[in-house]
Order: C-alpha cells, then structure tokens, then sequence
C-alpha cells in the first residue's frame, strides 16, 4: 500500500518525452472518457487500476497456473505514465492519443525488437489510436475483442461524431487497421437496432462468441474456438471490462447483465495467451470506470488481473521461445 | 439519461385516470413496502427500476437470442405510473392496490382482449392485488414463482398482520386465486420452521425447484421441468429479485445467499416465455430495495432486465401467432 | 416516492415539441458534462435532482420564512423535461441547447409575457445557450453567480475548445449577452493561474464575493452586498453546486474546501430573490454529479432546495405584486 | 470495537423480563419504522447506535466541559435490549411498545424512586409510547422536541392510520400526555400545508425556534430560551437526529436542508441538562436510518453523542444535588 | 433487527470469566488484525458476521438440505463474546488469544465432553491460537483450509514478526499442533513467490485444491477428494473468506479475483461436514473485514452462512449418533 | 486526472535512496496504521492525499488569500514517495521511519540550509519518528497540534506498547524532543479518563484550545492565541484529520462530532503560516483512513488542501524574506 503507484511497482518512465527508452512491454494510460454513451468516468480508469495492481508486488508475482512471474523474467516492463489527453474534443483527444500511441511503437525492445503495447483505458474508443499504432509497426492485425456490446456499429446511428465507444471497431475497418476476415468478438450480450448489425459485422470480418455460449463449450471450448480463428495471425487483444458481469464488474458505463466471471476469463486469457500459433502484439483493458466500483474496488482488481494474466502468458511464451532475463 | 424516467422511455399515461385508454402491455409500480419483514425500502422499487432501465432504448431494443424488439413491435406498452399507496396501514395498501389493479385489468387492448398486467415492485406482497385482479379476467392462474423464499407460510406465524410478503401465496391459495396444483418455485433455498413448511406448501399445489437444482438439471432442465409443469396453464410470472445471488442482487429485503446468476435467469426466461404450451397473462419484478443496492446500481439493471426478458418473450409469441404492428 | 419523477410532482409537458404550452416558469433539464474539466457525471444531475425534489410535495409546500407556496400559488410551473444533447461534441451540443432554450423562451406565460427560465444542469457551460436565449427576450442581464470558481476564464488556457465550463462566462461576455458592470461571484475560493485572473474577471464586470467574506459579513451583509451591485437590473441567478462546501454538497466535479452551508445559503437565496429591485428572469443549478454524492443523497436534496427558496422568492414577489392564482 | 455491543458498553439486563431490576437510567431500543412518511430503515436504528457507541469506553467517558463521567458516577445504567415490536402494523406495535415503556417505568431506581427513561429509537412515533408511560409516573411534561418538523400535525392530513411520526405529538397532546403550554420545538425548518400548522401548533401549547434562529440568538441565546420556557417543569427531551444538518447527519428518513451541526448541539444540549430548574424525567434519539449513513458512519456517532450529553448533564446535576456512587 | 446482536440471536454468556459454564458449541469473536498484509479491519469481523447473522433466528433455521435445525436441537450453543486483544502487539495478542481460546476449550459439553470451537475473526493469524488450544485437548489436528492463499509461507519473507496471516499455518507445523500429512487447502489461487512455496508446503503436509480445479471436478469431486483426504481424523475446518469470489465477498484484506461462489461453497460444506469419517473438532470464519463490504452486507452474510452450514452438518451427525435435546 | 499520482503533481525522486538530493520542502508518505486504536486504515492515506491532490496543478494553484503559488516560486518541492514501513510490528516500524525521516532531515536545501519535513500520514504515532528527525537538525521544536484528542497520555494506559497514536506526544516530552511550555493543542473535544489527564497535558507544556472555544473567539482570536504561544519558536504543526467536524472529514479512524469546518482551518493556518515570529520547520497531515471517506472523497480533499494552505504561508514568508525563484 506504500509508494507512488505505478502498475504493479513496476519503474516509471515517461516514455513520451524520452524516445531512447527502450523496454519490451509499455504501459500507458489513456485517462479519456468524452466517447462514452452512458455512464462517464473511465477518465478515472488508469489511476483506479495502479491501485488496484498495487497486491501484484514483482518479488511474489509468480502465476502458478502459467508458471511464470512476468515481472522477475527476461522482459523489461515499464509503466510510461499517461498520455495528457483533452476531455473536451473527440477528435483532438484522437489526434493526441494516436500520435502518443505512435511514439511509444517508434520505441525498441532492448534486443532492438518492437515492444507490446498495453494500454489501461480509459473508455473503449483508445483502440483506435492504439491499432494506428500497431498496424504501423505490424500491418494488419487480428483483434481479439472481448466485450458485451459489438462496438462495429455504423457511425451514422451516432449524433455528433463518427469517433465513439461504440464505432471505432468499424472506423478501424475502415481504415484498414485490422483483418477483414479473422477478428473475434467474445462475452457478447448487447442488444441490438437489428439483426442487420450482427450481417454488417460479420461483413466486417468478425466471428461472435456469445455470453452464454460458455454454458455449452465450457471455457476450453471457447479457447479452441477462438484459437482456431486467430492462428498464424498477429492479434491485438482488446478486454472491455464490462464482458465481465455486473456483479463481477460493476465500476463501469455501460455494464450489461449476464456476463462472464473471472474464473471463467482468466482460463479463457491463460488458454489464449498460451497457445502456440497466436502472437500477441497489443492489448487494453478499458471501461473501468471507478466511481460506479463498489468498496472492495472489485472492478479495479479483476481489471489489473487481466493484464497480469495477459502478460504472464505472453512472457511465458518468450520463455519457452528461449528468451532470458539479461 | 436524460428525460423524465419512464419505464424504458415508453410513453406514459396515468391509466389509473384515463379508463379508455387502451395497451397491450400495463407496466405499473407499486411503491410499498409495510409488508417487509427484515430490511425495508422496496417502496423505492419503482423508482429504481425505472432508472435501471434507462439503456433500453426503443429503438435499439432488439433481443438477439429471442429475435425481437419487445418495444417496436405489434404491442402497445404503456408505463402507467405508479399506484397511490399508504405506507401506514397494510390492510388499508392491500385495498387500495387491489382496487388499482383491477381497474388496470378492465382496460381493453386495441384489437379488444385483455392487457398483460406487468408490476413493478414493492416488496412481494403486491402480488396479492395483482392475482385478484388477474383472477377476475383469466380465472384461476398457475404461479411461477421465482423467490429463494416460499412465500406460503402461515399466516399464523406472524405478528399484527395476516399480509405479509412471507404469507401472500398462502392467502392467495385461500382466496382460491390460484391453481391448487400446478404453481411452481424457483430459485428456492431459505431456511424453514420446519420440513411442515414444505408439506403445507405441496398441500397448497406448489412444485419446488432448489437453486442447487440447477447444478444437476442445468438451465435447460430447469426449464423443462417447469414447462412441463406450468403446460396448458394460464400464468402469473413473479420474480423476487432475491432469486439472484446476493452478489448479483444485493440490493433487497432479505437476502439469501447461493442463488442463481443473471445468465442463468435470462436463459430460464427465455425458455419458459417462448415455450409453446404457457400463456403468460402477468408478472412483476419486485423486492428491490435500492437503499442496499451498489454504486453501480446492479440490482436495478438486473431487475430491468427481467422484465425485458420476459416481455420479449411475451411479444415473440405474440408475432409467431401473427400479431402485427398496427 | 411513488409516481414517475417530475420535479416536485410538478406537471410535465414536452415543451420542446408543444410551442402553444404556456407557464410562468419553464423548468427544463441539461444533461450534458463534456465541459467538465475533472470528475465527470453532472449529465445525470437532471435525474438526481428531479429524485431530490420528491419530498417537495405540492400541496405541503408552504415556504414559512418566505411565506408562499410556490406550487400553489398564481405561477404555473411546468416540467419540460430534458433536452436531447449529445455527449460527443461540445460544440454540436451547445448549438442543440442554445436552440432549445431558445425554443422555451419563445413559449408564452398564460397572461402573455415571458416566462421564467429554470434548468437543471449538466455541468456549467449549459449556462451559455441559457444566457442567449434570455438574451433574444431581455437583453443583457446581470449575473448572480454562485460558484467557487470564476468561470470567466479565457479560453486561451483550455486545450480543445473553447466552450468549458471554466470559460464559458467569458464566452457569454465576448458575445455581449450580459452586463460588463453589475455581475456578482458569491462563494469564490478556487486557486488562480495568478492574480492577472481577477483582473481579467474586474474588466469583464464582475463583482466578487469569496467563500470567507461571509465570516465578516454575514449573511445579511452577503446579501446587502449583492443587492446593492443588481439593483434595478434583470438578472439572471446561476447556481454551481460547488458554492457549497464539499461536506454539504459532495456530488459534484471539481470540489473546493472550506465553502458555505444550505443555512447560509438559504438565508442569502431569501434574501435576494425577495429583495424589491432585483428582477429575476433565469436560474440554473448546475454541477450536480450523483455518482459521487452519497448514500443520503444529501447534495440532490441541497440542489432541489435551491430551486425551492429560489422559486419562493420569485412567486412571493410575483404574489406581492397582485398576481393571483387563475 | 470487541465484544457484544451493547450501549457504551454497559451491562445488559434484558428488563422487561427482570421486572425486579433496577436502574437509574434505563436505555431500551424501539426498532420500529412503519411510521415512517419517505425514507424507512429506523428499525436499525438501535443497532447503529449501539455500535456508534463504542467508542464511549466506560473508563475513559469524562466529559471534561460537563465535568463528569456519567458511566462511572452514582447512577447505574442499563441496557435494556430492545422491545419486540412488529412492523406490520402501527396500531399493534403501538400497543407492544407502550406495555413495554410502561413496564419499564414500573422498574424502582437503587434508591427507590423512578428511572430516567432513555429510547433508542425507532421512528419518531414511538414516543407517543414513552410519553405514555412517563405519564403514569410523572403527569403533564413538558416536550423539549428537536426537530426539523412540526410533528404536530393534524392526523386528518394522513391516510390508513392517525399514528405516524408526523402526528404523534397532537395525539400526545389529545391524550393529555402533554403540557399545553410549555412544549418547545428547536431546530424547525420543515415546509408546511401553510400558516395553519402554525397557529394549531400554538394552539398545542409550542413555542418554535426556527433552525435559522440560531443565527441570531447564537446557542446561548436559544439555550436561554429554552430554558425559560422549560423552568420549573418536568421535561421529557426528544432528539430527532434530522434537527442535525443533512451534512452532519444524512442516515435519516425525512432530511431537511439547512440544519444544525453537532457543536452547536452540543452546547445547547450541555446548557439545558446542567440548567437549574429543568428536570428531565426521560428523553429518546429517533429517525437513525442507517442505510442512508455515509461509510464513515457519522450519523450513528451523533446520535450516540446525543446521549452522552444529555446523560452528562443529568448525572452532573446528580451529583451537584448529593448523589453518590454506591 | 432488534435485540442485542447476538450471533443468531443466541444466549450470550462471558465464558472467559465462567469457568463453569458449559456448551456443546463455544461462539467466540477474536477481534484482531494486526497481523493483515494489506487492507486492515478485520477487528470489525464479529460485529459484522453478528449482524450478517440476525437472520438465522432459531425458530425457523430448519437447513432443508441438511435436515436439521442447528439452533433447536441437541446441542447448546453460546455466544461467548469476544476475547479482548491488543491491537498494538502481534506477539501479546498471540499470547492474549491463546490463553483465551485454552480457556474456553478447558469447559465442558453438557454430557462432559469438549466443546467445539467456532471463532468468529479477525484475521487468519487467530488460528495460531484456536489451534493450540484445540491440540490441547485432541493432540494432532487435520486442517481443512479454505482460502485463496497458501498461509503456510515461511516466515523469513516477512519483515517484523514470524507471527503473520501468511505465515501462522507454517508456524502451527513447525509447533507440532497439525498434522504433517493430511491437511488440504481448498479455494487455493494466489501468486506466489515461486515454485517452491509449493514444495514446502507440501512438505509441511498439505494438499491442495485450486480454485479452476471445481470447473473440472465439480462440487461433488471437491468434496470427494477432501473427505478422501481427511477420512477418519480429527479436522479443524478454516474458512477464509477470501475463498469466495471477490464479487460475492468484497468486503476482505486480500481479494483474489476468480473465486468460488456461496452456491459452490455450501454444497461443499454440506458434503463434508455430514461425511461419516469426518470428526470436526474447530472451524473459524475469519478475514471479514466490513469497511470493504458494500451497502447490502453481502460478505457478512457469508461470512454468517458459512457458519450455520457447518453448524448444521456437525449438529445433524450429532442427531444422527443419537444426541438428543435435553 | 492524468498520470502517476504525485502529491500536486510534483517531481518525485526517491529521496532515501538518492542522499544527495536537494530540495526546500520534502514531502514523504508515511503509510502506517498500527498504533491505531479504533477503525484501522490510514496505511492507505499517502495514496488517498495524492490522489485527493490531483486538482492542485503546478500551473494554477495560485492561492489568492495567501497571494502566492506555493507549487511556482523560490522553493524546490519534491515528492519523496513512501517510506517502506511494516504494519507487523509497531517497534520495529519506528525504528524504521525514525531512520528515514532522519535520513530526509540530512539533505540540504539548494541553498545548503535544512529542507521543511512533510509528512504525509499514517496514523497520528508517526509524529515520533518526525520529531526525532527535526530535533536533530533544529533542537526542541513547540508542537502545533490539531486534533480532536490530547495525545499526550500515558503510556500505562494501553495495553501491548507504549507507542500508540494517543501516547506518542507524551513520549516525545520524555525524550525531550518537544518544548515543555510552548506546546498547542487545537480543536480538542475527546473525552478524558478524568481531569488529570489535563493535569498531565499541563505539566507536559501543552496550551489547551478547544473545539468550542472558537465559537466565542472566532478564528481570528484563535489565530491570536497560538501565535502568542508559538511567538519566537521552531514550530512544527501537527494535522489531525480529526481536528475537522465527521461531517468534514468521515474517512478517519476515531472521529469526534462537533469539530472545525474547513473554511474555520483554512483561516487558522492563513493567520498562523504567515505570522512574523513563527517559524516552521515541519508538518504533517495525519489519520485519512480512506476505507470510511464518502464516495466524494472530501476527507483527502481536506487533508490535500492543509498541506496546500501550510505551504502556501511557507513559501509567502520565504518570499517576503528574499527568496527567489532560481
Ligand atoms: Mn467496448
Ligand atoms: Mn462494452
Ligand atoms: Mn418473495
Ligand atoms: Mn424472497
Ligand atoms: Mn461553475
Ligand atoms: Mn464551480
Ligand atoms: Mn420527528
Ligand atoms: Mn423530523
Ligand atoms: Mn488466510
Ligand atoms: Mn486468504
Ligand atoms: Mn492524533
Ligand atoms: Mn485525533
């Protein structure tokens, strides 16, 4: 509970102003929310996840089901603080974040690769500066978005501006940021305009996995059925926090009951993260928004478990690949 | 969030005043709560799930695993207000809301049947009123009881009053308002005076399905098993928020902990409501109490939610049979 | 707590949609908080204010310090509800309201003058598209700004946009829609970019009262100081929540420390509204963030009061002048 | 924060089953809400004030501006747990309560003379009970009533019963319970039907100080008041914990804006109690709800401070009179 | 909600200070936590589970699922209080807690055996004490650990005292009060410090039971494997709250994301408690800590469920051996 | 809300590890709770003063009243971070933060003098270490010290060490780090073990100024008291959060009703800072338990803004004496 709170205490750098940094994991916040459509606050977001990764103290962090600690291992992590950001102008706070985005996949890995980009949100819309980002560095990338809203919808069902938490996913197709045929949406439930917005996301190159589907396929099914669909691919993966459950997640926007639990999410992340033709190079954790957290700040803690989980798969990977610490 | 909060932004009109105006749905609240026996505060009910219910948009309410949108479709759903209730004297509420519900009752659809009567509670005890109103157009009805409690105790067992929210079910059977052998519970798992209560309840027509059944039949088989029941009936849908797990719906009376999780009640809804053989001709959502709801107001989304689970059932059937938007 | 939410139980009609309604005092609610610089959530300040009246029942509404009712009196005071805005782009939001406002101002008292124009913000910057629309009916007014901030700060300091809750009354004395002589700051306390801030604030018109200058005063001289600075004016009186101090009014954005209590507050609201030179032509109260109120909803409740002594002051004075009731 | 909490930790006899147990000062809880007009949830009020009691360490309880200890002086004081009261009716639980007072008031002091009756409350009805019983040992009181509201209204205003905690002063007053002189309402603020309440209330036999009052008088000003009006005459003392500001005391049922703070509370409770010529014969703390107390707790440690001053004075004048431990 | 909160409204003697007292089942509160890693408040745990308990009233605690009303039946159960501990020295409260709990374990049952030990915590360090007071009187113990931690971590990792609530079921092995071969922990999922924190406390004689591992083996596997393992010894059962899902009980020191949840919980205890071989000697409910709790009391009632379920179990095979009310 | 939470978004260095680091002021968390005696927590209150600083921009923190930008002037501020402190053993936790508080109190200004100590706590015992630090550099100091309690009592009275948050004022005189007739107490209302305890407090050289006393005083003859006192002395000032009324700051372990409003504290420390003959050399700002602070967190707003009003008298004194910005 002691110490300036960076993620994890992992070092603090501001990447942004020191472009010789090099590290192989970046973390960055991304304290913006004007894209929200309901409940505002994921501004708040990063601060509420430092906190809440505060018991994930590197000397004691080693994840027994993987079977690696991702702070005591061969990659150098750095916590790169945030990104200033306006609250008041989607569009200038995009133009803000992308070229932060950016600058931070300029930045090398010690080995002189490209390092994997983490961001804590933050609501959803950071994506978009995030994959201009990473398509710069990657080309195309896969996403792998777990949410319970579909966030492909068409801006023109939006007033006021194309840039929101609802449409990036389709603005990023169009752009041609992500694949057009290998993308998964996992933890669905939103309702819908229509069943046209299940046929234009599946125009956009997306498989969806629903909330409920995990009661036929068990977590292991749903892994292989994603698995199966990003093979061979460079995936970016995207966790919404409100493709947990209320009850599980409750410090959110647009929470959507009947969600997924973290027992089931954190198989489902190990199973992914893991397996053997997926190749991670991005990831978020959005929507956290703690003002709507209950006292135990339960949303903050599943929210830093997901990176810890995520990180832990892919430094586990980089160790079977032969990586070691310097 | 904005606008004044009607249920789901559906139109409103106080139909208690206006007795030509025709629907096919009445949603009404009855803000009450004298009748609770440990923490009171349901009198709030209303008024929270109106708010609850506020990311239910008209026009982006399609149910994608029932195929349809339940407000833009061949039903006229009007949300009705809420009934003028005393809190101060619990024989003087029960005659003021029976009178309320009644008059609901004798409304017409447009095409000339009968409303589907839908309360929004108040602590359980509202269902009286509602099943002596719903008597007096359909008869005799089966009850679908979703509740961790039996509802059917004795009255003898309380103090100063025979109209609790423990004993309605007991009084509604002695008013002969409700079938003698084919109501159902769901989600049950108080503690109980004795194996007795469980005799008078089976006396009292009532089949009873634990909340651990579900660990064995899954939702599929609880489902089928209360289909079978509940086959040919005309049926009152009650749904105590305390069927939820405390975690999920902490916001209520008397809790009981170990209940079931919303996506397992979507699924449940969603199979009875479609079954072909039940014919719903009302329900209520009742018991929360959002003095012990969270931050994230869970218990509300939660109970929102089951009224739109239910009501796109209601409307599905509706459309199957070929009903039509006028 | 029974009946759908209306301001004190007030009828609602939606004006915006009706031009032939007539009242004497429009309130109409702003939910909009994309020009909030810190804590979001003021969008939901409608809604927790029109919950914060409910006690404010008609019929047992007698002011006894101000000696009126004001619902039951010669005034007829309608609810319009809210006003559609979106959350994605100030500058399309302010362009929405100014026009709505705009469109309410239009409406007709039933004796054929202007009416009162009463909104329930939303963060500050609402005030703007309020002022142009009491503007086109009065001309320039002075304003009586509750706040402990200034909010005339120049837009040059602001990344994005102008149009901020900080800037806003900067903007409104750019655009010549209130005085540049007679403007009043009651409650100041916020910390300064430096001392040029005040002297901007002196050259834009403005008058300021600090937080602690009621420790020397008093209320009756607080009030004496105001009423002596508006006399013979029109004036407009806006209301930041955050006059109050964060233990009294915690649900707010950008709370300051050390700020005044509802029983000096009411006292100086009487003060002033029933003060014979002061002509009122619009209120606001705006600021009020329901997410990070409490349990007791104790800044909806200080928010709702406002309204209250302001709107008793008004119809006192309307009463005093003959006004009667139709 | 150990052991079983009973007030201030005082020994526990549950009196009302001990009818030879005697005590100075009996303190008993009244869980009972169904009197209640908005917000329910005194019925805990007992058990919060207990455990907001637990700082009140009978070693450590000087109260230096008082100069005494009351929990280590002459006076033995017991908890004596609660009256089982129903919440399904307000007529039944009237009588249990009153049966329960009078019981009570038929315990004898160590000394032989009766006890000073101390309620936890409980809505503020159930004084209608303690009055009652006091009654029968002392006649006529006279009513120091802390309040924001009248609580003297006429029960013709209410519906389903004449026994509310709105009414239950005229009923004291129709009963004879009461002087009709010399009652005294302090920290008055509530809106009326109009002016009538006012002069029924006069008519009742109360003198009103306004919250506002204070302002003016400053606390020794209202003490002298009180005190003037009290003189001579046996008192019983009520605290209605929403005389405190909504600020200082949020955890009530009916908050009104624009109360007092504890340390003016404080000061007007030591004057009154060590004043010469006011006897207390019994006193309550009412309206703790504790659902709608902040995290901190506040509301319950004011109320429980509510007790340890006025116990203060009256040990203190004990003991100036002579009295000694035993 | 009324009375003095005995845990389940049961008698409450002092037993510490009533040597002759006698119990089939001691109730005690051990409020400490001193020795917590991370979120202190744990002291409040009695008082909390006392109210999470108020409504188990012994009336109508039948378990159907057990078959038993562990309130009405054979055994006699009492509320001992709480043990009066420092919180300003680990190594005195140790010293302080063991001379309490050797205290309560020297009284006798009715029919002159030994009593079972139920504490109440505080944080898990209290086991220390329970465990020596229990080995006193039945030598070597089994302990079935439920908990999201391992706790038998050595306590060189730790700074300022052996005695921690990571380090005391280490320090129990090495003080020869447990079995070195049959203790299981149960829940288990926390991070680690390495691999070998696995083989040492293999060594010390545990099995372990990950909280992913009741997705494969369900409940009934769960409960196989336990009472494989512990068949035929004496147990002394500990349930850390932390066990469950931070969702179901927020309010603790030490979440750990990806918990079981009550429903599994009770089905697990159930199995085990009413498992012929199984000998149950002590349990403890520890590591609720209330300031983490939500509105709605959710962990608390946990906390107080988990004990009637055990209750039940040990109450019903008494019932089954023969043991009859007196 | 952007970034790592430095207090005012100021630099941070680990100054402990970086000794020849220089700066005027050193701000250092001292995250500590174990000498606590009632509600734990204040381990969290370096975190909850950081992020409660948030609004304190570097840029515009000018503070009008002072006329000075504490945060833009001749001082060099830094952010130190949190002293590694455990929470197992009071002892050795003092041994620790003596160490390092000493350790702050051996670098050097810019200008080669001795930096001003700011702590940010922690609970109120770890003045100790501070005072032994300051002795060290500047002699015997005269403690300023807000509070509601004396802290000054004897270490007999508590059980398990001498070193508590009540007792540690007292040890300091023992260790005569502490003036012994120059000493203030501020804002004290606790309840006493009788009047020796004020004897006691006397004879320790303590002035006793109580929370009510400012009501016949006011804050300006308040101010005049203490300066008078501390005229001519080293000056070290103590916060207590407790020193503020519940209502002002809840989130803190032993509150007390009827303390000072922040608008009193904010004139207090004004008139005391910036008085000719009172010289500090250090602060701290102690017992912000965040656990039990509101939703808004007003409590670690309070207690940013002490620090804020300290400093800004601090560096306005610098100022007038010739200090410069390098
Ligand atoms: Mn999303
Ligand atoms: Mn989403
Ligand atoms: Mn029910
Ligand atoms: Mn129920
Ligand atoms: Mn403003
Ligand atoms: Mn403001
Ligand atoms: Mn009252
Ligand atoms: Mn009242
Ligand atoms: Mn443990
Ligand atoms: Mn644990
Ligand atoms: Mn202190
Ligand atoms: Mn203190």
């Amino acid at each position: 509970y002691g110490g300036i709170n960076t993620f994890a205490h992992l070092p603090h750098v501001f990447c942004l102003s020191q472009p010789s940094e090099t590290f192989d994991i970046a973390l960055i916040g991304a304290p913006f929310d004007t894209a929200t459509s309901y409940r505002p606050g994921a501004r708040f977001g990063p601060r509420a996840l430092r906190a809440g990764s505060q018991r994930q103290i590197p000397a004691a962090s080693y994840n027994a089901l993987t079977g690696v600690n991702p702070y005591a291992s061969w990659a150098k992590i750095t916590d790169c603080g945030d990104i200033p950001l306006t609250s008041f102008s989607s569009e200038l706070a995009l133009a803000q974040m992308t070229s932060a985005f950016e600058e931070i996949m300029t930045h090398k890995t010690p080995s002189g690769g490209s390092p994997l980009l983490v961001t804590l949100g933050g609501d959803h819309s950071i994506i978009l500066g995030a994959l201009r980002a990473v398509n710069k560095i990657h080309g195309q990338v896969a996403v792998l978005h777990f949410d319970a809203h579909l966030d492909t919808w068409d801006p023109r069902f939006y007033v006021g501006t194309p840039f929101t938490h609802g449409t990036m996913l389709n603005l990023a197709g169009r752009e041609g940021l992500i694949s057009n045929n290998s993308n998964v949406h996992a933890g669905l439930r939103t309702a819908l305009v229509g069943m046209g917005d299940y046929r234009d996301d599946t125009e956009q190159g997306w498989l969806r996995i629903g909330s409920e589907d995990i009661d036929d396929l068990g977590a292991k099914g749903v892994v292989e059925k994603i698995v199966q669909r990003l093979k061979g691919k460079k995936v970016y993966l995207s966790f919404d926090i409100d493709t947990l459950d209320p009850a599980v997640a409750p410090g959110t926007g647009t929470p959507e009951v009947g969600g997924w639990t973290m027992r089931e999410v954190k198989r489902i992340l190990r199973g992914i993260t893991t397996a053997e033709d997926v190749e991670l190079v991005g990831m978020d954790i959005v929507e956290v928004a703690p003002a709507y957290d209950n006292q135990g700040e339960i949303t903050a803690l599943a929210g830093a478990q997901v990176v810890f989980e995520v990180l832990s798969g892919y430094v586990k990977k980089g160790e079977l690949a032969g990586k070691k610490a310097a």
